[in-house]
């Protein structure tokens, strides 16, 4: 396992998955998440449960939970049309039948939209969690209770998560034949300890960045023997996690840690990249007073020219009412500037890392924190300034806001379409390799797309992935 | 009592205050109370608390959620800089020195700092709460721990309410000399049951369109035998609990009830009025693809030079993501309409009443209704269509949204103003009736004002009250 | 005439007239105007002309142009639609047959689609220029080839002005019964020359701000014998002159003079009332970086909310790329300012008086002019600096840009309503009073408007008038 | 000459240059042109004419019209501060002492700053025009007063254009050892007629597309023998050619040829690549209601998400006031669709070539074309029914609208920056083949630039080209 420790997370921004090794330490906390935490402490592991179909293949925190996970899973498809057109049309041709797939995700009411897809369309499923806090009980519960086999809870140990994993891999009578992961740790534990199953996997299709940084490592080493899919750079995925999802979640981060008004209020961003075009479009949109900081003359002239002011950052920093990161880099935000902010300074980061905000240097005696909400802290000064610091440096994004349900649906559908193509493709077509998705589809679909009236928004989602798959199935 | 039935509400829409009447049937929700909702079943009224000054002159839920609530109010008061301000500039003089403040408003954080603002002017102040169901009971106890008299709990019974009323008023050696009522309600028993009081007080401050409405009826029957003060009719308080709070609120709204994500949303606003246009602005900025209903031709046209088409809600009901309901009117929404909306749809009301969408239609048999959320129902239809109603038609902003801060920052600091020139009006200067504050400062602030450097925002909000209170007080 | 000097044009700002008196003075220069300047020199008093239909009553620059400015009056059409509604629909009830209106405007192309529409509807007209400067002699010709007497040519003398009102009022066989008028010359002439005439007129219709404040002056002084609607005053004309056309016009204005590119510059705008608010909404969104000053409070507050920097001019002085001034007060940009302005700094006019910038203080022997085009000047200082300035400070809406037809569209139609209900109206409707357009159309035709499709602009234009129309005839 | 044809203008759609067989039959006319159309119809190479300084070396229209151009060139400096930041530091070093440069560009205001900057940094130069049309007479006249030898009018022949570049290269005792050309004529000649020439080139610098593309065919035929530099496809030159020019020339264009409001216009415009972006942008920040056509789905589904409706051209053409195309495809609007067009709906092309609009179509004996105005021809059906055409469907923001000087001033600096690089190459850094500029600069520059205050715009462009300038010359 001390190998994973190798693979940074070198741009994992937005890929809401971390590796174990990372996850470990860092606590997730989902706005989104409803999930109690009630007082049974007992470990799932030592729980005997059963659903109401009498089978007990799953471990989740509490399988009378299902029902409302139900509810919640049910909201999530109403704004996740395209899977569910995917799921209504191909649902004839069950394009999955015979796939037995193994995956690893976060679990969550959208990730059951995809695995009940993927079920709708003859797969069968095993599945477990990426991460140990993310997991909505509910949901897996609600999954678990409708006999998909699910291995997850919130707050699982180190060894339960590994635990968890074997589980859904190491099964009698049943051998995976694909499998869908976020993080890579699944791919990894399969390549190391079944490496049988490994081989007569027919694909692998992985979602974050540092998962497909290792797929790429054991290509280069000549070790993959699999073909598999790079979700994670997608044209969709890329466009959406970043520029459309951060312009929502930046408002909604900071409204509902701080409540604070956005008119008339003074922000810096500092990085004018896809994530920072995002907060700042949203932010002047409301009213705020947004200057920029940046280091690229390509990016800084764009901002120049879509009407921000681009600024040093200790100059302005006596004014500013918000500060957001969004570069990538490190302590982009020092202890000096921290100790220049004036009273009631908000500073949050939607940017890569927890370090792009020097939140080590806050943590000295002559400072107080004071939790005063959950992700919020007042950092009090001697002098009595306080200084209220989001989520303790990490992405606000995540911490304290729900990436909405659409941009997820854009995700899963992605992966869906991924796995029916690599499951369905004739021999040869993938070697052994690292492969995208085609970013334009056939010339003949495009024009039947074109002679569709897509105005209607509904329709529109429906098209647009309906012919991106019908251009996969094209090629067969 | 009954006669409190004969004073409709008619355009109280923004103005967070109902009378009794009305709302001991409605339920006040706010997503920011984090209240808990403990156990403890005990009616406030028949427990003996104690703050740690020895005090026992108050009546709130549990005194020991006094520390959280002292977090609450700290957070509320990093964005009241205009409060805090005028709270630091007149500690000095005192202005309030000899006045005693009875008030009934909301119990919230941002009450609270205008409370304590009023003390550190010297005022003496006993508090109640306006709405059975808004106090934060934390924010009571700080206020019930620093010596405040306090009566006020969330969930009161309507004959608490009265007789939290009246232990404010009804106290020995303690006489009211001013009223800040919100509502009407704490007024309407001063009146009637102390009449001799009353007759003494200086002052009224009134901030609800029930509670003026009252007032003019008072005058008008030649009744009323002090000066009031119409605060809801002031320039800055119409701008911002409209066009300004909504902008805001609607997106906080959808997205914490919904998680919805706004790009590519079609989106019908019914009312192109001030709420309307802030909900409009915000959606378009966004991303949503929005286009408005509107029967006021003046409003018609300013819509469509604002770039968003005008329609016949009939027309596009079909293809819309998001009604939205803003007009003022009943039954803006039809039975019929909710019959033709898509899977999915969204419906809420950002406008007056809860009566602009037919939900009483909705309550028939045929129609299934699931609570999926606090807040959010979903209507399912004989075919499994669901439409996806929030807050059963009320006001989406008051129960699933905030009201910033600053919002309120902006009333309470209007509601101190208007107290410190009452309570100091030369005899003669405010007869017995209802008055507006002077909208326009006098020309030498004004050139002051313009004389400073008020990019800052900070000092901005500082020195546009201070003026308007320098205005005031230049008048003495 | 000495006594129209008495008469100021308080807030004529937009009105796009001035008397006699104060244009006497100042050139209008239209950008919109492609009369070319021919050598002929012959004053059109001394020539005789014939149209092609044997008539000679008329007075026009040249009557061959009536061709090119047949062209510029079909232009003009397409973007009248509301008109040309009118005129279709009412042609067959010749609302105006008997009317014998006496008209005294700009002669423009949209001021021909007016008369033509009045000539439609039933009406005679006979009409002159209301500014020496601005008549479109291609469309005055078209005008008296179709058989309209017109008086007017571009460049007339104050005696040629004065003859050509007269030539209108004063022919046999023909006394005026209506009145259109801009400025009020042509109604003061009726009312001193005339007054026989004078009361027996039906009504005056009047569009400026100048001739209502005359008006208001005789009615006050008990000498208005017949009734008078100021159409000055209608919401549409105002937010449609302000608003609506500053935020098109200030980009047309400083594109045409100065070909500058708006992305990245550094603009402040001096008020933020209804056409700093078109001026700064305009610029924001083509990426100026756009700062205010304003000296009321609210207007401050509300450019903050709209995501604005307030600041104090001088202090931005040095890096503006552009300064605007949109206050109606005086000096506001002063000598000592433009010293302290960088080199290539654009300063220019958007409000009401040309005395907002103090170009009186730049015409001193140290600095030098240097005009580098139409419009456009060089202000050079000793060091080689140089500010540039547009239309020597007076307005650029008007000197530099065109006024859009739509815009013109309202208030023609406005006029020719006016001009229908006072011509229809019933004896005693009207007094010996100024009157106002009803703001509000019927009950009854509101609930018309609310039920047809809006959504096509023709047709919203078509409705928005012709109920208003209707709303007006329902009345008789 | 015949062999030019070969090589088609494939996305030559924001270049300006046109060679010279596709500009022999298109007109070009730029509403910046203030060039007299004088009745002197003497050739310009049958005059003698001689500058104040006594040279005859130059070939223009009027040497007279010196002064009036000397205007044109000193507001063009206004607004080009990175040519003059870049003349004023460089001048000291004279980096281009010694060059010898023969270019052929446009001739305009803009063009005089580059030339006279690269004067000031040591060059000398002789001129010819890339276009037969485009040449403004009196900046001609001006280049060639201060003892530039311009060969260059505006209205050549063919046989003209040709000599004039010959008068340029062949000169006694001068031979050329740069190229900055625009279109591949110049280089063309050079390499044909001059071969012994063209071997002793240090470099050549071109900026069109036809250029580029002609000289990567020689790169690819091995004929190249001297490094070249394509400035075409440098990151800046792209973003400022599309996006944010045409942002500001869609308004400009409109304006200037039809007045139009664009406030509640209904607007379809048929592309949402770069230029369709930028034209939508502006187009909906000024309240006009656009919709969009496209037929690649990521593109569709970026418009969507910045909440345009995505329609069928079909389904809307009826309703709307303007059609826009900006695809790069042919017939995108058909004659089909233009019968359908509702009277008075404004037709233009903002896209790459001529034949998006079928205006050959129209060009049929049923329909009247109508010339209104230069630019505007309205096209007449039988019923009566106009459209208005703007520029025979060809680009709008060359005909009708100016390129801001800005724009100009970028492709300019870059054009200086690539002259100064290749002249002072080391020997060997660049062989002979088509080289790109470095896109970013280094590391070192970078932090520089961190670290000065850019909030300043002027500064700002400064820094800009002054660091990217620095990173080119640490090279050396």
């Amino acid at each position: 396992k001390q190998e994973f420790s190798k693979y940074p997370t070198k741009a994992g921004r937005r890929s809401l998955s971390r590796s174990i090794s990372q996850s470990s330490t860092d606590s997730y906390s989902s706005a989104a998440s409803y999930t109690d935490s009630s007082d049974d402490e007992t470990s799932p592991r030592d729980k005997a449960q059963v659903n109401t179909h009498g089978s007990s293949d799953f471990c989740v925190k509490n399988i009378k939970q299902a029902e409302f996970g139900r509810r919640e899973i049910e909201i999530a498809e109403q704004d996740m049309s395209a899977l569910i057109s995917l799921r209504k049309r191909a649902q004839g041709e069950k394009p999955l039948a015979g796939a037995k797939i193994v995956g690893c995700t976060h679990i969550t009411a959208q990730t059951a939209v995809l695995i009940e897809t993927l079920v709708a369309l003859g797969a069968q499923c095993r599945w477990t969690a990426c991460n140990i806090y993310s997991t909505q009980n509910e949901v897996a519960a609600a999954l678990a209770e409708t006999g998909v086999p699910v291995f997850a809870w919130k707050g699982e140990s180190e060894d339960d998560f590994w635990w968890c994993i074997d589980r859904c891999v190491n099964t009698e009578g049943w051998q995976a034949n694909m499998i869908l992961d976020d993080g890579g740790d699944l791919t990894h534990w399969v390549y190391k300890k079944y490496p049988s199953v490994f081989k007569k996997v027919r694909g692998i299709v992985e979602e974050s960045v540092t998962g497909v940084h290792r797929l790429y490592q054991l290509s280069k080493a000549g070790k993959l023997c699999v073909p598999a899919m790079n979700v994670n750079d997608s044209v969709t995925k890329q466009k959406f996690d970043n520029l459309y999802c951060c312009r929502e979640s930046i408002l909604d981060g900071l409204k509902r840690t701080t409540d604070i008004m956005f008119g008339g209020k003074q922000v810096v961003v500092c990085g004018y990249g896809e994530v920072g075009k995002g907060c700042c479009t949203a932010l002047k949109a409301l009213g705020a007073i947004v200057c920029i900081t940046e280091i690229d003359p390509i990016c800084a002239l764009q901002a120049c020219m879509d009407g921000f002011r681009v600024v040093k950052l200790s100059e302005v920093i006596r004014q500013m009412d918000v500060v957001i990161t969004c570069t990538g880099n490190k302590n982009v935000v020092t202890r000096e500037q921290l100790d220049r902010m004036k009273n009631g300074c908000i500073v949050c980061n939607m940017g890569h890392s927890n370090t792009e905000i020097d939140v080590a240097s806050l943590r000295s005696p002559e400072l107080t924190w004071e939790r005063v909400r959950s992700q919020v802290d007042h950092i009090i000064w001697p002098d009595g300034k306080r200084v209220v610091l989001l989520a303790e440096g990490r992405l606000l994004n995540l911490s304290c806001s729900t990436v909405p349900t659409f941009v997820l649906s854009i995700t899963a559908t992605t992966q869906a379409l991924a796995l029916i193509e690599l499951f369905n493709a004739p021999e040869g077509r993938y070697k052994q390799d690292v492969y995208l998705l085609p970013k334009k589809m056939g010339k003949k679909n495009r024009l039947n797309f074109c002679s569709e009236n897509v105005c209607n928004n509904y329709f529109f989602k429906f098209f647009f992935f309906f012919f991106t798959l019908l251009s996969l199935l094209a090629n067969l």
